[in-house]
């Protein structure tokens, strides 16, 4: 299934040879290598949500070898993790697995109307660790996400000095929009087609729903009759705002649900032209064979789906 | 008719050679070429208005090539684009075609009573992706103008170093001025001006109504007893607030609208000594034969009074 | 009369033999050349005011060439002018003519409480279109005016380095002050106070009013009994302010206003022992003979009273 | 016992060879050397509360000399001081004791809503006055958290390449969390856990209390039943977050008390596997020869938990 | 008396042979040379007050030279003078009298609730104008207080490769404090330890009074039964609070005031153990010989208690 890799890379025609051999590891990489799909272990939840919340429900996860490992022994695509977790995983893991340095996390002993992440590593940190791509959040929808834009592009220009390749994610949120907006059809494919403008290899959007957001957007995606009723239809949708599907766009799962739910949500995003998942709290709050086979099952979904 | 383009070139005696002959790229491109006028394809509306906004009412323009591929067909004389489209259309168009990299923008998922584009993209990518000029937008009236005064000035003088012309989209608009005084004749005017004084090789700005903001200017126009009544009468008077006529202003055509207004728009700046038009929605969401009918009548209307 | 300038610039036994060069230049240029006595053209008001407001009562000035012609016929010691109309202006009157860059500049589409312009030009500027001096406004008084201050002195070290003398308008204002305040003869000498503390070469300030702001002043000064009554005598507290008279201090004349009321205001600056005058309204908007009239009668009035 | 001081070290491995050194100087150093605790005395609190509520209870405390001999007659593992004690200090004692060059500080003349230290000492500080390490506060909590973050991995990049470890203070306080939540058991893993994301070598945070301040958190932490009755209890969880005791988590004794709480809170944490403490105004503000007992006692408790 | 001298340099081991130069400089300088004692001339009240205010009563005053020129005839240890003045002053004074560079200061047309003085100078200014220190004012308690001890810093790291020492007014005020507190005991000792622990050599103060601000302070003082009554004890306190009196510290004399209290304020100052005193309007505002006469009699009441 190479040529689907070949194709892929072919739509990155200004990305440096380096980063793109990065870009090809993660889709070469594990039980979805070469379909043209990706599966990632995220996990930046001790950050962004606290260690107890995210680690107490499967202990060994208090330790962020047991995050890489899990990957590795799931088969994923690549591994995200900020920087301290790199600093104790890289040299073991760095060499089978592709990470992904988060370079920007926010966590929630304070939270404002306008969020915005701390930039708590960079490029240099990446290259140091051996890492495979950096990961950045940006946040439309916030007073603040110029600032996250700017930041964002200047992490890019290192990055493809350094010959890595860009994932961002992007999720909606701020005072620009409501909460049930987050995630309206609209506003998840305007954020991933911001992130595609801002020279993103990798989109990161959440599953959208039904809600339109937007009077103008409902008006405009009304008159053209554009097809939203399910999952798939709207992750199409956001996949087409991702320069007619010349980038690749994957979806987030939220918090943790039941496996049935899991499966379903991936099976749309499939059907939808979805490119993978990332999947965090959905995988490493189970035990550790149970999680190894429920990333088999979205794996083996999504390569059902693939070219 | 290349005497006008000399005669142009010669307003601007400080600019490099290199940066005069990427001017001249584009006043001798396309159907207008050699005219002194000037057509431009801009496709920021993804950016700005959001994809299905944008590209709902023709899905082909979801792919940034489609654009470059009408602005050829078409005969324009060059095509504005942001960052993340440039990645993927320069290498296919770059030498066809000349690029406008637009530097700044802002998307509508958050606006603020004093509106600032993100700085999303620089000179060396402007170089990097082998594009003619670099554009940037300023917004006079905001509390953040000097904000972008500023940054406009750091862009000019890297593009200046690069050998690359600015062009400045100058639409006033913030707390300091109403929503009718965003396209008044008198600032529209000072717009135009200002752009000027910073330094723009070209200007970009709004068709101007025949409401003025202040009282101060309104007495002095009164006084001097300018014409305004028309929209030619009032593009005079913006050509030559913009150093008498010694700098190029174009005028954009805003939302999409009837053929006939599109026509009559165009015929009233061109009789008003307006150098061209900046059209994007009113050519793109069409379909691509009809919206290259179009792009041509409106060339024809320009020549037609090309001196 | 040139040992009268000699005088003059043994009091910037710190500056540089380059920058004094240029301070000679001004000195010895035109109509009041040799004397020690200054007549500006300065031209900034399409910038601060609009272009309709500045140039429809005499569109010649539209064209920022017509301004450099006028100061060069009238016999002025410098011309003033933003970054834009150099650009156009500097190849051809550079050379004859004395061209003061001024680096920063406030429009009025936006206007709040603590005003501060933006830094749209740089000593980089000024050497490339090789002009004679850089201009800098500071606005004490504005809760903003310790960035002016900052941004002044770098731009005077650029300068220093450059071999260029600093011109500071000083013109109080913000919301430190009461609106009389901005003209009080305290308020005024604190002003040309401040800029020679920051270095100034020049200091322009505003005809100082009999209106007093501060109580601390008004005690302070009605203690010495310092005569304020004419504005001679206010001028002559001024330039006291400016190191005892040891630093050139212009006095602006504001507003168009009829030519008697003109005139006697330069006779008061003049007697009061004012340097000189920077005039643009004035005589910019009036037919270029008659501005040329009035500007020789100016000259006349402060080389009469010259030492 | 230095294999324990071996296996710590082997939790750094992209940690340079010359900033293990510094580190295992800290924990070979004085009484608890090699058995893998550290006893630290800190003395910011001049700085951080004044120096009459600091120093007027032991008057030699006013000269910084006498914590530095203090520090060495008890045998302590490190001596932790602000830049101007620092200046005095330092060549007198830096090759027989390891400093810590604190960077930043809070005076409490200004006290916020949202605090945030200043950074008054940097890494070529650090090196100039042979300090072993850099230490760093960070609030999260704070509103200007972020920044704080983005200080201090500027401070740990500049100290990876000057070989020195990197010791943060994790203080949760700011508009974000309540007064109680401050010293919340959820609370203080989390900021644990930050600071070991965020590339600290040492974590000192304050004892937990049983308060839980996030309602998610609490959740989490009785679904999986984590004891959390004891102070012990409550320290095994902080230092389980901090990369499952993969980082060396030491903590501080806040307010001067008896010698019988200290001792107490010193048992707790070390029965909860705690690396040892800081402690300063119980140490510095009793007299020399008492103060040096107390930390013996401290110090020996520690050491019977060692492994 | 010079063993004195060595002796206070000797509480600087970590300054540079150069700067202890500058500092010797000072120490040796005039009627007090030697003595360990310092008189410095300030005149900044131009900036800080206005002209008028600061010269009217002695009009001589308003020539940046007479200041020099008195500080010389009167035997002054230092002249402190901002930019502008020095610029006028230096080449004819800096190699007779030590002068100490103004850095940053604040003028009064614009005042907030939480003040910051604007950073005006640099070291490249005092290293070109032959200066011997820079000074810097911080104020503790206001909101902007960080800001000003970062930019010290940075001065001050400058000021150690350029070989001076650096002079810290530490003036309280600010939202943070009381009117009353500015000059309060414990406030005023807190500041001087702030400049101390910020790295300054000499540490400028106001005279402490009698209230006390902080009821946590009052609780320390009054349990270790500190002697706060007399002015001398007071400034004992103080001179304590600055590492045990191992820093140079001055008192300043603020406001104009009669002889006897000028003189009674010095003698409790000396007793007390302060270092000196900086000594603007109650000098300069008297005639020359009268003010040389008050300056020889407050050098000689610092002499009587010199060690």
């Amino acid at each position: 299934m190479s040529g689907r890799v070949d194709e892929i890379l072919s739509w990155y025609p200004t990305t440096s040879h380096r980063a793109l051999a990065n870009l090809r590891r993660m889709l070469e990489q594990g039980r979805t290598g070469g379909s043209g799909k990706l599966v990632v272990l995220p996990v930046d939840q001790g950050v962004e949500h606290g260690p107890g919340r995210s680690f107490a429900a499967n202990p060994a996860g208090y330790d962020p070898r047991y995050h890489a490992r899990l990957a590795l022994d799931a088969g994923c695509s690549a591994h995200a993790l900020p920087l301290g977790a790199a600093e104790l995983v890289a040299p073991e893991y760095a060499s089978e697995l592709p990470l992904i340095l988060k370079c920007n996390g926010s966590d929630s002993l304070f939270t404002g109307a306008d969020p915005e992440p701390a930039v708590v590593a960079s490029v240099d940190d990446a290259v140091r660790l051996e890492c495979a791509a950096v990961g950045f959040t940006i946040y439309p929808g916030s007073a603040a996400r110029n600032h996250m834009y700017e930041n964002l592009r200047r992490l890019a220009v290192d990055a493809a000095d350094a010959g890595l390749p860009v994932v961002v994610w992007s999720y909606p949120r701020g005072s620009g929009i409501s909460t049930e907006g987050q995630t309206a059809v609209d506003v998840v494919a305007y954020a991933a087609h911001l992130a595609c403008q801002l020279g993103a290899h990798i989109v990161k959007v959440k599953p959208p729903t039904a809600h339109i957001e937007s009077d103008a957007a409902r008006a405009a995606l009304e008159k053209a009759g554009v097809p939203l009723e399910t999952l798939a239809d709207r992750v199409r949708h956001v996949v087409q705002s991702a320069f007619d599907g010349h980038r690749i766009v994957i979806f987030s799962g939220g918090a943790a649900k039941e496996t049935a739910a899991v499966l379903e949500e991936n099976r749309q995003t499939a059907m939808g032209g979805g490119f993978g998942t990332i999947m965090g709290r959905n995988s490493f709050q189970r035990p550790h064979d149970e999680a190894v086979h429920l990333l088999h099952n979205v794996m083996d979904i999504h390569l059902e789906y693939a070219r």
